[in-house]
């Protein structure tokens, strides 16, 4: 399970008094990823499931699309100063045929020579980087069966209760049963550690799953979504404008501020099913707002 | 100032009922800076104050130390599709004597060569990286101070209001005077862009200066407050155990989870004066609790 809280001491101070209280804190470690001896990206992670970790990031970089790309995954003798293995150098070696990746700047999908760095080429990018097409899944998910995920994804979360300092990720199916949660202090680490768990159980591409975050909708977490084949994004809080355009482009569903039964799709609402008495209201969008429409959402009972 | 927000329509659904209405989110685009027309890093940004976040970028990375070390920072001339300039893309030329950053994975402060890759090496490469001590700083801030701070940065805040989507980070005297407010998609990005505004007016070391951010206080925020000689961090949730350690570490003053008038101080309490009528109770910190203990809290009326 790894090292996922520790204590440390806190002045704890009230309007009703200051006093010295023990605290617990979410862990946070670097984590050395190296592929064939080579390093290839470092990140402040919270400890455990770095093998799932390790894939996860590796499939969502584009490296690998299968467990099978991977032959061996194993930690390398790195000591603390007391001799200690520290278990935070992970070394990765990839099956025959599998291209290592190419380490630096140019490893980020964000950057291409067509024009310089923008949106656009981003967005291009992952297109072309992913072998999994979320938009020809014809999974539906029901707003009742949304409703639940935050609180469900709550529940799962073991460490959140004791240190309030870890971001979530969690799957489920498209009826709301929960398959895997985990916990990170970095919110792209918690959805690769889901992801790697995922495609290590043969799961990937994800279809008829739904991918649950616990905090914003980045363009990053989008783009690990459609990288492993997730047709379904929800977040508990906002996403941002390359987040929704790499949505529409990639056809993911993405909701947003998912509270209870209140939430935003902001694209492929034609996967959410809306279940309530009362008929939907349909006011034109605004004018000069930008991107595709999502397709009109369907609706039961 | 950038392009702050944008417009998309979205499938707004409540038990009301579902309809279409226009949103604005949080602007992302990614920002490549170079070094000598060299790419050294790529990161997702909210478009706006990029020299002020190129600066606290290369300060917090341990590049420059003074505004007089970047001899010129211009945009490229990076087109997109329809040949628009995309201003992502920002060279810096810095002055004789100051040497380039290396690119890659070895130009993190994660790694070193002494035991792989653990908390202690991260903690050691900062404090040797730190050309400031904000040990040394004998600024006080009170606690009616610091019970001020949350609701001036949400004040600062133009754009969190519309999204919901921000992160945010703010300098303040440690009289709780608003010296800058910077938002951004990115939590770090956020505090590069306050402490590059005040290395170009020539304010580092932050003497006497409070940072403020809107989330947790990770590991890389604290080096980025150390990096700057800010003597004391608050932020409105959790932070990290590798964070609190560097502070104890640094001789930061660490206050998470400040909300109003509560809070909690895990370093540096000696900084912070208590101002209220009770009298603080000292109990024992629980026994196996690590970490350095703070000095005793000074107190006030």
């Amino acid at each position: 399970m790894g090292r996922l809280s520790v204590r440390r001491p806190v002045l704890r101070i009230t309007p009703a008094g200051a006093h010295r209280v023990p605290d617990s804190l979410a862990a946070e470690e670097p984590f050395e990823l190296r592929v064939g001896a080579r390093a290839l990206a470092v990140t402040m992670r919270t400890p455990g499931h770095d093998v799932e970790l390790a894939h996860g990031f590796l499939l969502t970089e584009g490296v690998i699309r299968a467990a099978a790309d991977v032959i061996t995954a194993r930690y390398c003798g790195s000591r603390d100063d007391e001799g200690r293995n520290t278990y935070n150098v992970l070394d990765v070696a990839l099956a025959a045929g599998v291209a290592p990746p190419e380490p630096g700047v140019e490893r980020n999908f964000y950057t291409t020579s067509s024009c310089g760095v923008c949106g656009k080429a981003s967005l291009d990018a992952v297109r072309l980087a992913s072998s999994f097409r979320p938009a020809a899944d014809p999974v539906r998910i029901s707003t009742r069966v949304l409703a639940g995920l935050p609180a469900a994804l709550r529940a799962g979360q073991q460490v959140f209760d004791t240190t309030g300092g870890l971001h979530a990720a969690a799957l489920f199916t498209a009826d709301g049963q929960l398959l895997v949660v985990r916990e990170d202090v970095g919110r792209h680490n918690a959805v690769d550690k889901v992801l790697g768990w995922a495609l290590l159980g043969g799961r990937v591409p994800l279809r008829g799953s739904v991918l649950m975050v616990s905090g914003r909708a980045s363009f990053e977490l989008v783009q690990k979504a459609v990288m492993a084949g997730v047709p379904v994004l929800a977040a508990v809080s906002a996403p941002s404008s390359l987040a929704v355009d790499l949505a529409v482009e990639s056809g993911l569903t993405l909701v947003g501020f998912l509270r209870g039964a209140s939430m935003n799709v902001y694209a492929g609402a034609e996967r959410v099913l809306v279940e309530q008495a009362e008929p939907a209201r349909q006011t034109p969008a605004a004018p000069g707002a930008g991107g595709r429409e999502p397709a009109g959402q369907e609706r039961v009972g």
